[in-house]
């Protein structure tokens, strides 16, 4: 994977004729080459493997998939959105760089995505393409990821709804895992009923993906700092733990966590990674 | 084309699944419909029309294509960007809303164009649609759109030679002219030869339109303020005109136009209208 990325974002253009700058790919890489947990993309693998498919094309499918996350990473940290200064104990983008490269590198990123995935290595069918890339636009847009964290940021220091926040979350976070699991199984070319088998799974990983990281903030400022709310309540923001507390939480995960593993039985012993994967969203440490 | 572009932009998705949050899409709206010349979706619609097709497909293309240029334009004027205020006389996005609603108000819509190039009515052939998307991300990154506006933004107080600037509109302005005028002869099956020169033709106009551009900054300020340079100069803009002066920007201007009609000659009658939109650019007063 890292590989690929590394090739992607290489000062060779994907396409010969133009060429890159090297401020505009440096701030590029520093928001995507920063060692990420790759969550979304071995999602991707996985799902596709699951249905008999592992090869190259599939990596880069899983990689523009990885390139939107990131870029939602660069443009999130923002002074004007959440104002990070620290991403995986590095300087954010615009930390490194500055806004201006910060906001054109997250562009840049996400545009490039459009261009991977339609790389011909990805699918032989022009359609399965293109049903690819749209499918990743709608998981980012405006119902989608973009639109959840306009919510999100709207959310904050007001009471929502347990639905609001369900609804908040699953375009936020859980739009693209969603994605990633039903792009593997349709770039394996997996019949309509596993499709709508692995979309439900994307879904109930997404959920408890969100759940333990609600969770994981809590916890970790009550270890840490001694207190009983995260960094998440003290910016006021909307979770689910916030509204049910710590151990209906744990509950919840648990039951979400049966759900993963039931919706992959039927594919018995094959689907061993992807069960582990979503065991490891509700248990991780960080 | 407007009403096209209210559909697009209207709070039902595309996706009937899914929701659009009303912030954002008001954010979108402003940032998309707000009397645009759309001089670059007319130049698909026109280059489609030469080769014989004008349908709502070809619309939708063009659409997909404003919507990269408002997305932009949304970002570029940005605090940490151009920092502007003012749009055609209208608050910019952030100044309306927030920064955060422009920065995500851009980024959706820049992914809502990957939405709308993949549709149905745009080409009955899939890989066409595909190409198509493929080449407007070409356009539009780190190759191209995005790339051009860091070169300018590291430009400011820079000497830079002819070269380098004009390398730098070719990617700013010049990338998107071009792809409508490739796009409009790739959505009516023209053929290679005839791909190649309406390339040409976006090439030599996107040229011209950014020359009139920088003329129009430096005489506009002339008239209005009674000094000989624009705001691009007072910016430490990079520009030709700076390079030039006055007369010999003229002269090159009067031989793109020249050019431009040389291109469309063996299309005769036909290409009238496209000529007469070069001809618009080249002698075009805002």
């Amino acid at each position: 994977m890292e590989t690929v990325l590394e090739r992607i974002l290489g000062s060779a253009a994907l396409d010969a004729e133009t060429t890159r700058p090297p401020r505009l790919l440096a701030a590029m890489r520093h928001g995507a080459l920063n060692g990420g947990k790759r969550l979304r993309p071995i999602l991707v693998l996985e799902a596709a493997n699951l249905f008999g498919r592992s090869d190259q094309g599939v990596l880069e499918a899983a990689c523009a998939l990885e390139l939107v996350h990131c870029y939602s990473l660069v443009h999130d940290d923002l002074p004007a959105m959440d104002d990070d200064d620290l991403r995986r104990g590095q300087p954010t983008v615009h930390k490194a760089f500055d806004e201006a490269a910060a906001i054109l590198a997250g562009d840049a990123l996400l545009t490039l995505a459009f261009d991977v995935i339609a790389g011909e290595a990805v699918h032989a069918d022009p359609s399965v393409r293109l049903r690819l890339s749209r499918g990743l636009a709608r998981a980012s847009g405006v119902g989608g990821m973009a639109g959840g964290q306009m919510i999100d940021l709207e959310s904050e220091h007001l009471d929502r709804s347990e639905a609001d926040i369900r609804q908040l979350q699953s375009m936020k976070t859980g739009a693209l895992l969603r994605y990633a699991c039903w792009a593997g199984a349709v770039l394996a070319d997996a019949d309509e009923s596993d499709l709508h088998c692995l979309t439900r799974f994307g879904e109930v990983t997404g959920l408890a993906f969100q759940l333990a990281d609600d969770l994981l903030d809590v916890e970790a400022s009550a270890e840490t700092m001694g207190k009983a709310t995260g960094k998440d309540a003290e910016a006021g923001k909307a979770t689910l733990v916030g509204l049910w507390g710590i151990d209906k939480t744990r509950d919840e995960l648990a039951r979400l966590s049966k759900d993963a593993e039931t919706l992959l039985e039927p594919y018995g012993e094959r689907a061993r990674v992807l069960t582990a994967l979503a065991d490891y969203i509700v248990k991780r440490s960080n």
